[in-house]
């Protein structure tokens, strides 16, 4: 899929929700223990459910990995599924890899090829060849971590070097030269709110990932405000609040009424910058 | 594993080697591929071959997860040989995770609760929250990438801020601080030379994993001229060089041999410093 693409599904969907499937046995409703796949089965349920509002999916790998052999299953089956049935759907493989060259390139076959899956979030520290073998597919997008949400952002991405450029603005000026801006894309966390501005600045055309509203507390609206471009550049992401929004049998409706509320506050957000 | 017990296994066995299990099914012996388990198989024969040898097994986690389930499988089968048949072998998984807290725990409990790892890799990039959750396990390892071996290690880890500090630099300072010397380790590329006295200026007597030496160029005799300390603070990894010597049915054999030169080279150097 490439950002026009992208663009497109934004503008009929009204709506730029990822939807996060960070799906933990310990947190969803318990009566799917019962089921052969409970991550699959919660995972299936939450996608037919808000596919129609969202126009993106991201699993996060760590929670299918911390299940062994059973979560990779359950990852690949979800997968399998979204393509299958929600083809317009762009799938995220939320990984943050990065290692050697020749490792990456592992990485790079295994969720591009094996998996065929959009795009994969990758880590910046070990600079460009960690990052290149995964440009090599020409359809498939990589998302570097420019700013993240978390409080151990402020540990190492802040750093100001000596011409007063922080690390995250280096990342994003070195990193957006690796490909086009339909190859590359960057995670810059809901929380960061005004430093959306100094992002754009550097990369004023490309989409960026966007996690932390919802439970981490950032602002969608903060966002949009200072983080939307012409071509609506933003996939922001919501995984708890959403997907643990009930513990019962009804669980994937309430997490459709979570998805709706977002879906409806997008659409008043790019109604007002005229985008739709 | 404590940081005692290394150093005691390092004199005992005269060596400071880790092997990277980074099988390819592309580049192992051909004729394995008729085998039920190929990657398996391949390990426990360079596995049986080299244990004497060395003090460190590493699989690198890519390899594994670009076969899928069956890489998964592969891996956890390779790990669980290793801790039955050879329990003094420290185990690391080479994955270089790195995410938001509560991510960041899944993962933790993946590679710690469930497959009992020795230790893993994580990025600094996200800093203090996303490595903690691996550090709530007290006889297990974080090994924090400091300084990496590849070309691209000089895109972000040399960048200077304004009081002279290079970023390898304050992530060693600023990361030794999240726990104590017995729980942290930090990658430093042999491909560095000279910089590991910056390098052991910081964390003089940390434990350094230190890949690079081999197939990426690095000197085993620089490394430790610069980088060993009064507890060896060693472990240097190769994985291609030794796991790809042979392509016939002698290949582990071969491996052996590899292992070996590396092996009486490692004693020398620590007879030399005398620490054995």
């Amino acid at each position: 899929m490439n950002r026009k693409e992208l663009f497109e599904n934004i503008k009929r969907k009204k709506s730029f929700l990822c939807v996060g499937l960070d799906a933990d046995v310990k947190k969803i409703p318990q009566y799917l223990l019962k089921e052969k796949d409970p991550i699959f089965t919660f995972n299936k349920q939450i996608i037919d459910a808000t596919a129609d509002l969202c126009v993106a999916y991201k699993p996060n790998l760590a929670f299918y990995e911390s299940l062994g052999i059973d979560g990779w299953k359950a990852f690949e089956k979800t997968v399998k599924y979204i393509k299958e049935n929600y083809s317009d759907q762009f799938i995220i493989a939320d990984a943050k890899r990065g290692d050697i060259g020749n490792t990456s390139e592992l990485y790079a076959r295994s969720f591009f090829e094996h998996l065929d899956i959009d795009s994969v979030t990758v880590a910046p520290y070990m600079g460009e060849d960690s990052v290149k073998p995964f440009l090599l597919y020409p359809n498939k997008w990589v998302i570097v971590l420019g700013l993240t949400s978390n409080k151990g952002s402020h540990d190492f991405q802040f750093t100001t070097d000596s011409n007063g450029e922080r690390l995250f603005e280096k990342v994003l000026r070195v990193s957006k030269e690796w490909a086009s801006e339909d190859q590359i894309m960057f995670v810059v966390g809901a929380t960061q709110g005004k430093l959306f501005e100094d992002v754009r600045r550097i990369v004023p055309n490309h989409f960026l990932l966007v996690p932390g509203v919802g439970a981490q507390g950032g602002s969608l609206r903060e966002v949009v405000e200072y983080g939307i471009n012409s071509q609506c550049g933003l996939l922001v992401n919501s995984s708890r609040q959403i997907i643990y929004a009930g513990q019962d049998e009804n669980f994937a409706a309430l997490s459709r009424e979570q998805a709706l509320k977002v879906q409806e506050e997008m659409k008043s957000l790019l109604e007002m910058k005229n985008l739709i």
